[in-house]
């Protein structure tokens, strides 16, 4: 479960979210799946750049599964946070999409870089550009304004191995390659850009990791729900 | 001269800017005027928070004005560094006013801390929450989103001894005094923060450190101008 709407870029301090699962599983176990997966996830999330005072994500583990308690790692505590995973990234993504004044999800995954942290470092700086989230609002293919964002954050990487790529389920396009842009179809950019759910991918490199942030367009709507608040 | 409209939030690297004086002076000293001046000017402005690509400013001295060349720190230098000051605070000030979108001129400046450093990030954070600028825009002294970006700030300090003041031409109200609310009159506020520069001084304690940062607010327009960029 996970409340939230506006005031969101979690650091870990306005979004509730409350997991129960009936693993048996030991609290430091429990402990670390959670501090492990919530850098990922939840840590990786933007609606406004805005943190709140009191995001908090606690997971809560009653045991009635009946499984002999994981204490350890293991293959089963591997299982376990592949679960916690995949349902705190579909939680994230919801609350991205519920985001105030929303019209679309926003997913940037970055790819080949040489750290974890790197590659988050790079997703969150895109997925938080309000030139961007604009953009992606009025279904503009403006790619100048991923690079702009990848650019500027802060992590080493060279600018010329950047390829972008922007797609939906309307289909794909490629619009920079090696940090340059390249010839794509307007019509097809903005018949990608119309549908609800944006991928943006990126690959800055040959490195092995790769991330993924989640956040929304900055529309009309969010201005007028926070500049009208208490009216 | 300076121009700039969106993608400001300058960290030194599309704003550009040139200061031009016929004061006689080193190059030593005038790029370290320029450095102590612009970290208190340009680099304590956001329209947006997305730096660009190119942000850039230099001044340039032809020494005409016939003085004895300015080589050391002298009561000459902080005379030159005052001067210089006022004319990139002013620009940096007319830059925040000028943003894409912005109808208002947002001043954030904080006293009371224990080092240029804090103030200079509480101010910034403040500055650039999209939240309060929306409020702004609304004309809405919604003090807990001031409190907010000063608690979210990386910085140290006791948000019990957090004083907020909102004011304009139009006048002034206290609206948070050691951390909590206080009443007021939202009549009076809005008068306030119907003006087109509006202020908030945030006290954060007892030290001697001050500084301001400059921003705007955020706006309809904001995300008409840049969801429609290429339309």
């Amino acid at each position: 479960m996970g409340k939230g709407s506006g005031m969101i870029h979690p650091n870990m301090a306005t979004t509730l979210n409350f997991y129960t699962t009936d693993c048996n599983i030991s609290s430091a176990l429990l402990q670390s799946a959670l501090d492990e997966i919530v850098k990922v996830t939840y840590n990786c999330l933007s609606v406004d750049g805005d943190q709140s005072t009191n995001d908090m994500v606690c997971v809560l583990a009653n045991g009635e599964a009946g499984n002999d308690e994981i204490k350890a790692e293991s293959a089963e505590f591997e299982v376990f946070k592949k679960a916690l995973y995949i349902a705190m990234m579909n939680i994230t993504k919801m609350l991205a999409k519920d985001g105030e004044g929303a019209t679309k999800l926003l997913e940037v995954r970055v790819s080949g870089a040489d750290s974890l942290e790197t590659a988050i470092t790079v997703a969150k700086s895109v997925v938080g550009s309000n030139l961007l989230k604009c953009a992606i609002f009025g279904a503009d293919a403006n790619w100048g304004r991923v690079l702009c964002a990848v650019g500027y954050a802060d992590a080493e990487f060279d600018i010329n191995k950047v390829d972008v790529k922007m797609s939906s389920k309307a289909g794909e396009i490629f619009v920079c390659k090696n940090g340059a842009g390249i010839e794509f179809s307007e019509e097809t950019a903005k018949t990608v850009l119309l549908e609800d759910e944006i991928t943006i991918d990126i690959s800055i490199g040959t490195g092995e990791f790769s991330a993924a942030a989640w956040g929304c367009d900055l529309t009309y709507d969010y201005v007028k729900i926070n500049g009208d608040y208490r009216s």
